[in-house]
């Protein structure tokens, strides 16, 4: 009963759109028609336990990778896996899922657009606390539950039943098509930054790059993804001998290696979340009118998200406030400290040498290798005023750029018309406060334009034990990407208009 | 030949003793004559694997104790092996070895002396870095190196062969004996405690306590012990949420139990190591000129402990003060932190819970309840100024009380003559800055006299890889221990003296 109202309010929707083409009418219909075989694709794949996490599941992800391959062949499309086991050689080389590169279409009269997504999941168990099987997709008041629905299988087969319908309609597809689909994107997207850019040759005739991996912000409101913040990993080691000491034997007359450390991590950040390493805002861009206009354009409801995150109070109070510092201003977090006592109980040792790991989300426009310096010099300055004859050392294992995207490219208008159309509604423009690598990835190694329009709404609760997407996002979400093909086409003719006018002057 | 060396050596000094008496001097004789016997002994027990840590090692344990109750069943004495499975029950009771409780003599005209030891070992596997089989006690250069041959089996033998000493010379002994000796003490002194105190009776007719499971301060010159620090653990809880979240998708914003955690554990001690929280010195004992010059008398090389210890700088640079800041004043080391990210590598998570350990050892006349209270007050002032909404709890989950014995009780009296009569020399007056608290637990039980009386170096390498005994130490500690026996008498005879001259009166 509840499916039947669902189709008719999905035909009615697409039905009363007023910005809506003749062609965006026969596909939305043909979409809504079908959207119970696009489901029932999608139950085939969230069957598929392709959980990249647990080696013992990764002949899963393989088999995941090939069904994924064979749908693609199927639309027509020319398949290339590429093992990823020559890039990274490990013990579990030959057990490495192969990465996904294909294209549909090569007329140099059209854009061609990128798509990547991924088809591994996290681990799901119904143990775990589910109260669905996670690799029965089962549809419960219109949300349709199961691991991987929302991330990531649900987008990367609505962009297939996009491309699909066109086929189906025996429509001239309006782009061409590239995809880039990996199976280790949740194990870190082993070997995946090598094999773009040693693939840039597949890139070299790509225009736009689109990524669905992420969420709305609000449940209901459809965004537009236009910036992740970096991430640079710092570790703070402090050494005093070789071997740990007994602390009363030695508790009184030494100085404690942990105590030095305590004090460093201890002068990072203050008690409002402000970062105390002089100069690490010198570079931080400034807000202008146009930022601060989208960020007062979002519906935020502090309330619900006080509740989905459990936090009842947060370091702000104002949805501008607590929007930008997770978005466009630098955060310190301190995660922990490997080489002390970190069990339940008691043990008296003074640790001989202890780790502090602590990380900075970093934004535009601030530069990895000065943040580094900054913060080598404040902490080697901190500490050498304590006078310890202790070794310190700060190093940092890892780190990744921040992204942003320039929201009047030509792609993100036509990304917001074809929300415009298919919801009604403008898109919040949101970035995420997380490090995305992929997205910074793509735009720096290939240069082209590079927008992510996440599907799924913010409660899909990605990786957790209520994954869901809804049955409204993922047909909706089929018809936005259909729409952004033919949105892209008409930019691209503009754009040739454009360029031909150009010319003839 | 070393072998025939040594035992001329100890034939000699026995010999050259100027405060020996005749009948010393045939106990001296007959100990030297037989070393090599008590050395065979030694060797049968340390062949026991008798680890109390490791439980597939129990039985070893328990036949380690059966052993022991054995031979002192061959002296004469009655042995009670008391079931510890009664006190703690839990999974492992059934496997929990007997505690022995003996007694040799009941003469009341005599002094009862009771001594404490045990029979248990640490752990120890040739793999960990053995240079001789653990388990096979082997001599080198005049060491006897083995695990138990220091701590503790070493010292207990010396004991009993002292006792067994006066039986074979068919001397009358001198005093009467009990015996506490236990087989879980390295696994945390399972039980004990429990029993002590079900058992005063056992206790009512002794007057005097010796423990000898402690070292030496120096490699060469006899030690006493009369005082060890207490300790306080604290255990102090801050949290947010109830679940760890993504310090991308929220470092920023919220005010992270880490950074508070951090703050809280930086509050408690400065660089010179003095404890921050108020009032926490106020009671502690001031130093007397008499005990300045006990530790004016100490001999200590820096150089010395420097290299046994692979600290290069300590926090002070005389003696006096580095022995008063481990004995005498109290410390503060942080161990750990649970809850948090504590692995090699990289977790970008902000722990919602996270607990900060550490702990306090206190000395006379610090009082644990006061400490405490003082420690909470002092955290919750710190947290309070930070306003945080994070929750914070602060508590105490384990407390031993410190022990200090009174130099010139008469035990000591007895003790100081018998160690200057065997290695002619008086000895050090030391405590342990480390808590032992068995001591405690027995003079406060009892309320007897209670001496902790080393015969192991300094150098003995207890729990380590190259733990042993030196053939001289364990033979001189056999005389030492049969002439504290006949002090212990002489002191008897003048207290009884004493007492009937004032009876007279």
């Amino acid at each position: 009963m509840i499916l039947a109202l669902s189709v008719i309010m999905l035909l009615f929707e697409a039905g009363v759109s007023s910005s809506s083409s003749g062609l965006e009418n026969q596909i939305f219909q043909y979409i809504d028609l079908h959207q119970n075989e696009f489901i029932q694709t999608l139950k085939e794949w969230v069957a598929v336990e392709s959980d990249s996490i647990q080696p013992e599941r990764r002949q899963n992800v393989t088999q995941m990778v090939e069904l994924t391959a064979d749908r693609l062949r199927a639309m027509g499309a020319t398949v290339e896996l590429v093992k990823l086991c020559s890039h990274k050689p490990d013990v579990q080389s030959l057990l490495l899922p192969p990465l996904i590169l294909a294209e549909l279409g090569k007329d140099p009269q059209k854009p061609t657009v990128c798509f990547y997504g991924h088809v591994d999941v996290q681990p799901a168990k119904k143990e775990d606390g589910w109260k669905t099987d996670p690799y029965n997709l089962t549809e419960i008041d219109g949300n349709l539950y199961g691991r991987g629905a929302t991330d990531n299988k649900g987008p990367v087969l609505a962009w297939i039943n996009a491309v699909e319908s066109f086929r189906a309609l025996k429509l001239d597809t309006p782009v061409n098509h590239k995809f880039i689909i990996e199976g280790m994107e949740e194990a870190g997207s082993l070997g995946l930054e090598e094999i773009i850019k040693e693939n840039q040759r597949f890139f070299s005739d790509v225009d736009y790059i689109v990524i669905s991996d992420n969420l709305w912000l609000s449940n209901r409101k459809p965004a537009l993804t236009y910036g992740t913040r970096g991430n640079i990993c710092f570790s703070v080691e402090v050494q005093c001998g070789e071997r740990d000491l007994h602390s009363g034997s030695f508790g009184g007359i030494i100085h404690e290696p942990m105590t030095d450390l305590i004090a460093l991590l201890d002068s990072l950040v203050d008690t409002s979340g402000r970062i105390l390493i002089p100069g690490v805002y010198d570079d931080v861009a400034s807000l202008t009118e146009e930022e601060k206009k989208l960020y007062e354009a979002i519906e935020f409801d502090l309330e619900e998200y006080k509740n989905n995150t459990g936090v009842k109070k947060f370091l702000y109070d104002t949805k501008e406030e607590i929007l930008s510092h997770l978005w466009r201003y630098p955060s310190l977090s301190i995660h922990g400290i490997e080489g002390a006592f970190h069990e339940p109980g008691i043990k008296t040792a003074i640790p001989a040498k202890v780790i502090g790991k602590f990380s900075i989300r970093q934004v535009p426009h601030m530069d990895i290798s000065i943040v580094k310096r900054q913060v080598i010099k404040y902490l080697e300055d901190v500490f050498s005023k304590r006078n310890s004859p202790n070794k310190l050392k700060v190093s940092v294992p890892i780190s990744a750029m921040p992204w942003v995207a320039d929201i009047n490219d030509p792609l993100y208008t036509a990304a917001r018309t074809a929300i415009k159309t298919v919801f009604g509604q403008d898109p919040e423009m949101i970035r995420d406060g997380a490090t995305i690598p992929i997205a910074q990835m793509l735009q720096n190694i290939t240069r082209k334009s590079v927008m992510m329009l996440p599907i799924g709404a913010a409660d899909d609760g990605e990786h957790s034990q209520k994954e869901k997407i809804s049955r409204y996002n993922y047909i909706q979400g089929t018809k936005l990407f259909a729409t952004l093909f033919l949105e892209i086409a008409k930019l691209h003719g503009q754009l040739q208009e454009a360029s031909n006018t150009t010319t003839a002057n």
